[in-house]
C-alpha cells in the first residue's frame, strides 16, 4: 500500500434514523447492527488493510469522542493523536478541510481515503483492491468516488454517471472512469430508470483524494471555507489555544462535499466498485445485510416469535413477544420502545423531532452514558433519589468532586475501589461501602486490572448532573465549573 | 338490600391472556386495565352497593392473596377474615362449593353473588336492580344467572337461550326467565344465528343462589365432589389444621360450575341484563370498554404516535413510539413487550405457554413483587449482585432472617428504617445507610406512617430468594425453613 494513505473516519453522525437504538449522543456509528463489533470498530479494521492504525484519523465532534475513544479502546494508542475533533457539525465539506488542513502538516503528500463510520461494507478485500486503485487515480490528481451498482429503483441516494468511454485505469476487475455528472436523488420514475439504463450508480459517499488536490479544489469552488480553513490551519501549526480555533469553525457554512466540491469539480473520477454495501439509513435496510430467517426475519436478542415474516425484531436487553407480524419493525432498548411497519421507516426521524420538541431525554442519551473513564448506567430514578450502576476502567478515575444538594453511597459489586472521601484516601473491595456526605470533596478510582462497578444511590432534593463541583479532572474536563 | 346476600368474588385467575401486564403470579384482576382502580378494586366497589364489606368474601389461592390483600387495603378491616383460600385452583365449582359451605356456617340463610373479579361492568346502578331481581329469584330456590344481549358473533363465549314465554318475576325492565337451554362456545355460523335469533345470551358468569341451593344442586349433579366439601367443611369448622383442608381440596376434580352443575339444573333461572358488561378476556377486547381516540386507538401511558388506527397501545413506565400501525397491540412492561395484531390476541397464550416450557421469569411474575409487608422490585441483576428498591408499608417488617451467601447494603431513600442487625436495633434517616454482613440475623421494619423506601444491594456467589432462614415472621410464613 502506498506509505502515504491515510483513513479518515467521518464519525459525525446525528442518531436519528436509527432511533431508538441511536441516540443523538450514541448514533449508529457506535451500534452493533450486525455482526459482533459495532459500525465504527469494523470501519477502523477495513481501512487497517489500507493503513495502519497511526496513519488513521477519526473526525467527530466533541460529544461523541469519548463513545468513540472508548469503542476504539483497542487501538487507543496509535490513534492518541489521530481525533480530529470538529467544534460543532458543519457538514462533510468543512469536516473534510479540517482533515485535509491537518493531514497535509503531517505529510504534504498524504493521500486521504475518506469514508463515513456508519456504512457497512461486507467484503474487506474487494474494498481493498478498490482503494488500490482509487489511491493510483488519487495519485494522478483524482477526486476519486466508489459508485454502488443499483440493486433497487432507490430514491432515496444520489447517482453519478461515469463517461464510460475514457478509462483512466484499471486493476483486476475495476476500471475508474470520469463522472460524466452527479444526479441528485431521483423520484420512483427516473430511478426506475436509471436501473435499467445500467450506467447509473450510486453515490457511496466513499473517497480517495490527495489531501492537497482537495484543498485546491475547495479554494476554487468553496473559497471562504478554503480562506477560514486557512486561518485555522495558521491557529492549529501555532498551537494556538482551542478557543480560536473553535470560533472560526463555527461560523462556517455547512455545505457537504458532494454539492460543494466533487458536483463542481472537472477532476471528479468514479471507481464502479463490486462489494456488497449498504448505509443502513434506517431501520428496514438491516436486511439488506443482516442474515434473515426462513421467513425472511431478522431477529435479534430476546425475543418469542409466533409466524412472523419479513420483519425486523430487535430487543436489546429485555423480552420481546411478536406475534404475526407482517413486515414490521419492532425495537426494543432499556428506555423506549419503536413499532413501525418497515414501509414506515423513513418517519422514524419525525418521531425523534417530536421527541426533541418535548425535551425527551430518551432522544438524547441511553440510559447508559459513556465517560472518559468509564461509563454510568441510571438503573432508577424517583423523587429524592437515583440508583446508578457506575463502571470505572482500569486506571481510570473520576475527577475530584463536590455536590452541593446530593450524598452518595457506593456499594462495590466488582473490583476495587480506591476512595477519597474529604482528606481520607481508602480502598473497598466487593460488599464493602461509603457515604459521601454533601459538600465533601470526593473522588472514585480503579487502581486494579479489572473494570470497578459500584452501585451509587444518591440522596438530595436536586439530583441533576449539573450539581458538580471538579477541583481535579485527568481528562482536561473544565475544574471549578461552579461554587 | 337482603340482610342474607353475601358476595363472592371469584379471584382466581391464570394471568395468561392479558400478559405481559397479567403474569401468573399477577392476574387480570390485579390490573388497573381501565379507570384509576384496578379491576378486583372496581369489583369490590361494585358489589358494595348491594352488600357491606363485611359479607363480601374472596376466594383466591395462596399465591395471589398477598397481592389481592394490598390492593383491598382500604376494606382491610372488615375484610380481614373474608378470605376463602383455595389450596390449588380446581376450577369454579370446588371454588364456589368451598365459599358455600363457608357461608351456610357463617349464615345458613346466605345468598350468595358470585361473579369474577377480572370483569368490567359500566353501570354499577344497573348491576345493583339486576341484583335486587336475582335475590329475590334465589330466594325462591332458583339458580341465577345473568344473560347479556349479544353485540356481535362472539365464539368465544357460551350461549344461554331462556324460556321467555315463562316469567318468573319482573323488576323496573329486568325479567327473569327459566333457563331453557345451556349452549357451548358455537362456531362463526351459529354465532351469527343466536346474534340475529335474538333470545340467545352470552353466558356473564356472574350468578346469584341461595348457598344451601347451590350445595343441594352440587350434591346432586356432583356427588364426589360434595361429599369431600363435607369432609372439608367438618374440617373447617372443627378448626383442624390446614394441611387436611388442603389434602383433601387437592384430591378434587377440576369442573366448571356451567358444566358440572348449571347445565345440568332444572332450577336455572336467567336474568336478561342491561348494562355493559365484557370479560376483557383478551387485549383486543379491551376496546368494548375503554375510550378510544378519534383514530380509534386505546392509547395508554408515555406514547408517542403517529398515524396509528384501531389499535390498542399500552406503555406502563417507558416510552412507546408508534407510527403508522392499523389493528395492532402493543404492550409495554419494564421486563417484556408484545406486539400482535389485535386479530391474534388468543394466541398471546400461546405465547405464554412458549415461556412456561423456557421457565421465563417473565410469564411469573413483574420486576414488582408484592409481599404481605410491602413490595420489592429488582433493578438490575448481574453476576455476583442484585440491586432492589424495597418497600415497607408503615408498621410492616420483613421476617427475622438471614442469608448464608449473601451480604446485603441498605440505603434509606424516603422514610424511616428500624434495622434488626445482629444484636444492635437502629433506626436509619434518608440517606443513611447500614450493611449486613452474610450469615448475621437481621430484620427490616418500616416503624413510621409512611412507606419506606430502601434501595437493597445484594452481594454474593447466589442471590436466589431462597437463600433465607427466617427466625420469626409476622404473617405465618413457615421459619427456619433452612438450617
Amino acid at each position: 500500500m502506498n506509505p502515504h494513505l491515510y483513513a479518515v473516519i467521518l464519525a459525525g453522525g446525528s442518531g436519528t434514523r436509527f432511533w431508538p437504538l441511536s441516540r443523538h449522543l450514541y448514533p449508529k456509528q457506535l451500534l452493533r447492527i450486525i455482526g459482533e463489533e459495532t459500525l465504527i470498530q469494523q470501519t477502523v479494521r477495513r481501512v487497517l488493510r489500507c493503513a495502519p492504525a497511526s496513519r488513521v484519523l477519526i473526525s467527530t465532534n466533541p460529544a461523541q469522542a469519548d463513545s468513540i475513544r472508548f469503542q476504539l479502546g483497542e487501538w487507543k494508542d496509535e490513534l492518541r493523536d489521530n481525533f480530529v475533533i470538529e467544534p460543532e457539525a458543519r457538514n462533510t465539506a468543512p469536516a473534510i478541510a479540517l482533515a485535509a488542513t491537518e493531514l497535509v502538516r503531517r505529510d504534504p503528500e498524504a493521500i486521504m481515503l475518506v469514508l463515513p463510520a456508519d456504512h457497512i461494507v461486507k467484503d474487506n478485500r474487494r474494498f481493498q483492491v478498490a482503494v488500490l486503485l482509487g489511491t493510483e487515480l488519487a495519485a494522478e490528481g483524482h477526486l476519486v468516488t466508489f459508485g454502488i451498482r443499483p440493486v433497487r429503483p432507490e430514491t432515496g441516494y444520489g447517482y453519478i454517471q461515469p463517461n464510460m468511454r475514457t478509462r483512466l485505469a484499471k486493476r483486476r476487475s475495476l476500471t475508474g472512469y470520469p463522472v460524466a455528472r452527479f444526479v441528485e436523488k431521483p423520484d420512483a420514475a427516473k430511478a426506475a430508470r436509471y436501473l435499467k439504463a445500467g450506467n447509473y450508480y450510486w453515490n457511496s459517499g466513499i473517497f480517495v483524494w490527495r489531501a492537497s488536490t482537495i484543498l485546491d479544489e475547495i479554494a476554487k469552488h468553496q473559497p471562504s471555507l478554503s480562506r477560514a480553513m486557512q486561518k485555522i490551519g495558521t491557529f492549529m501549526s501555532s498551537g494556538v489555544a482551542d478557543g480560536r480555533v473553535a470560533g472560526a469553525y463555527r461560523r462556517l457554512t455547512p455545505v457537504s462535499i458532494d454539492q460543494g466540491v466533487m458536483e463542481r469539480s472537472s477532476r471528479a473520477a468514479m471507481i464502479p466498485v463490486d462489494f456488497t454495501w449498504s448505509d443502513v439509513g434506517n431501520w428496514s435496510s438491516l436486511e439488506e445485510v443482516a442474515p434473515r430467517d426462513r421467513s425472511g426475519n431478522v431477529i435479534t436478542g430476546k425475543v418469542v416469535d409466533l409466524d412472523s415474516r419479513n420483519s425486523i425484531v430487535y430487543a436489546d436487553q429485555r423480552l420481546v413477544a411478536t406475534v404475526g407480524l407482517a413486515d414490521m419493525v419492532v425495537v426494543d432498548t432499556p428506555d423506549a420502545t419503536l413499532v413501525c411497519p418497515k414501509a414506515r421507516s423513513q418517519d422514524v426521524k419525525k418521531v425523534v423531532e417530536i421527541l426533541k420538541q418535548q425535551g425527551a431525554p430518551e432522544r438524547l442519551e441511553h440510559r447508559t452514558v459513556f465517560r472518559p473513564w468509564g461509563s454510568y448506567t441510571v438503573l432508577e430514578e424517583g423523587p429524592g433519589f437515583k440508583v446508578k450502576r457506575v463502571t470505572v476502567n482500569p486506571g481510570g478515575r473520576l475527577s475530584l468532586q463536590l455536590h452541593h444538594q446530593r450524598s452518595e453511597h457506593w456499594v462495590v459489586i466488582a473490583g476495587t475501589a480506591r476512595v477519597t472521601c474529604g482528606r481520607r484516601v481508602f480502598d473497598l473491595r466487593v460488599g464493602q461501602s461509603t457515604g459521601i456526605p454533601r459538600k465533601t470533596p470526593h473522588r472514585l478510582e480503579n487502581p486494579g486490572t479489572k473494570p470497578l462497578h459500584v452501585i451509587e444511590v444518591q440522596n438530595g432534593p436536586y439530583l441533576g448532573e449539573d450539581d458538580i463541583v471538579r477541583f481535579q479532572d485527568d481528562y482536561g474536563r473544565q475544574v471549578r465549573s461552579k461554587e
